[in-house]
């Protein structure tokens, strides 16, 4: 199932999509896209429904995928090559950092450069999106916590990230900097996620073109690993990496600047657009 | 005014400490100690109830003093003192990291020791609830977005957050790392929030005994910084730093084991009481 939301910030509206590519609206059935809605029990109920009998929507803006994320944890340096162009090493186990739930937007918002950024830059990843809540799972079962995956933007503004004074956060949790979606695409229709094309264009040129293989970290490993550490609840967001070809790596560096078009995609979970624009 | 939540987890109601001491209901005239609540509008709808017209409430647990906390945004290194007793250089501009909202729970609860932990450290931090939200905000008028101050364990795990691969978000987040309150002490209650006496004991020994007064970036100076990065929104608590006394920085090194009982506080905001316990 491929579940969205759709309205005005604040006034989304839980929906899915059918297989016409029509956009029906669950309103009726669920309260949001948020921690009940991606339970097992709700995506049972979910999946129940004959899609046909629901109200077609035709609202143009899209939200972010998931409502009521309490945690948007993020995997550093988690595609080899990835790593290799930033010139920092491989983790020798996951390195994990946190983004505002703050910054979260839907895919095709504008992106805002905060005011004093120089260096904001693009990341493609792969959003895993908890169902159930794990702690203490082991790998074998992971997969079994999570709801199902979405295109994840990690902008990052990179003097923020590392200039100003320790901790990665401060870069990447502005206003903004968080678009997921455009849909949640429940497990069942990703059949490998360690197989995905993974790709990213600025003003129409390809600056990204991996794929999820590449990832030093998969999915079971990393909610595993996570949840060693911390409760994950429904409705939390892991970002698990990007692969090469961000602004940081290029030489000379490269990063965006108000007017620009960055558009990202992952093989069957959708993609999205947006115009980056100034903090006036 | 002293505002609080009692009851059991997931079941606290708002409340409000009197004059006497009595733990008063506000759940007639407020949802929660949330983001509404601990606006300039819902302090002032609170300001003008008569309490002694309130029931009394003799549930005896108390629950975290605010609800709904979007982000726990921790300054590292804060204290001059501290920056010294861990072997780091005072920061030249604030250090942030987040930690868990999951980690969040009430003063006097169970702190639970991560398995696999063997550096549990405590951490006595002034705590700062925002009550309005704040984007690139100047250090003068910084503290108009300040609801109010609480006590904030932000208990660490220092293997997990500096042995473990890269961002302290992973030694901060486990679950139970946050308790705060026993209450948000609304702001007109400290004259000085630069001028509060903090002190820790583990086991009825003092461990940390300090004052905000050495703190390098103040209150309004960390409200003012964060609001450049990132927007703050009602019910966001700032973990402000800890004195000097902790047990990594100690020699030998000490740490928290299954059965030790701390106890902390700051002059003003009250104190808390927590057993740390085995995760079994």
């Amino acid at each position: 199932m491929k579940l969205m939301r759709v309205g005005q910030p604040g006034h989304e509206k839980p929906a899915i999509l059918d297989a016409e590519g029509k956009i029906r609206d669950l309103s009726a059935h669920v309260k949001d896209i948020g921690g009940d809605a991606i339970s097992p029990e709700g995506l049972k109920k979910i999946a129940g429904l004959d899609l046909s009998t629901l109200p077609v929507l035709t609202e143009d803006r899209i939200g972010a995928c998931v409502a009521g994320t309490g945690k948007f944890i993020c995997i550093g340096l988690n595609f080899s090559d990835h790593a290799a162009e930033t010139g920092a090493a491989v983790p020798s186990e996951p390195v994990i950092f946190m983004k505002a739930t703050s910054a979260i937007v839907g895919p095709n918002d504008n992106v805002v450069i905060p005011r004093g950024s120089e260096k904001t830059d693009w990341e493609v990843e792969l959003g895993v999106v908890i169902g159930k809540t794990a702690k203490y799972v082991s790998e074998a079962d992971a997969l079994d916590y999570v709801a199902g995956y979405c295109v994840s933007h990690d902008v990052s503004e990179r003097a923020f990230q590392t200039e100003r004074q320790g901790q990665w956060t401060k870069g990447k949790s502005c206003d903004t900097f968080g678009p997921i979606g455009p849909w949640l695409v429940t497990k069942d229709e990703i059949a490998d996620p360690q197989n995905l094309g993974m790709w990213l264009k600025v003003n129409g040129e390809t600056m990204q073109n991996g794929s999820s293989k590449t990832m030093v970290y998969g999915v079971a490993n990393v909610v595993s690993y996570l949840s060693q550490f911390m409760s994950l609840h429904p409705g939390d967001v892991i970002s698990t990496g990007t692969p090469p070809g961000v602004g940081l790596g290029m030489k000379p560096q490269r990063f965006l600047k108000a007017g620009d078009v960055v558009e990202l995609g992952i093989e069957g979970l959708g993609s999205q657009k947006q115009t980056f624009v100034a903090d006036i």
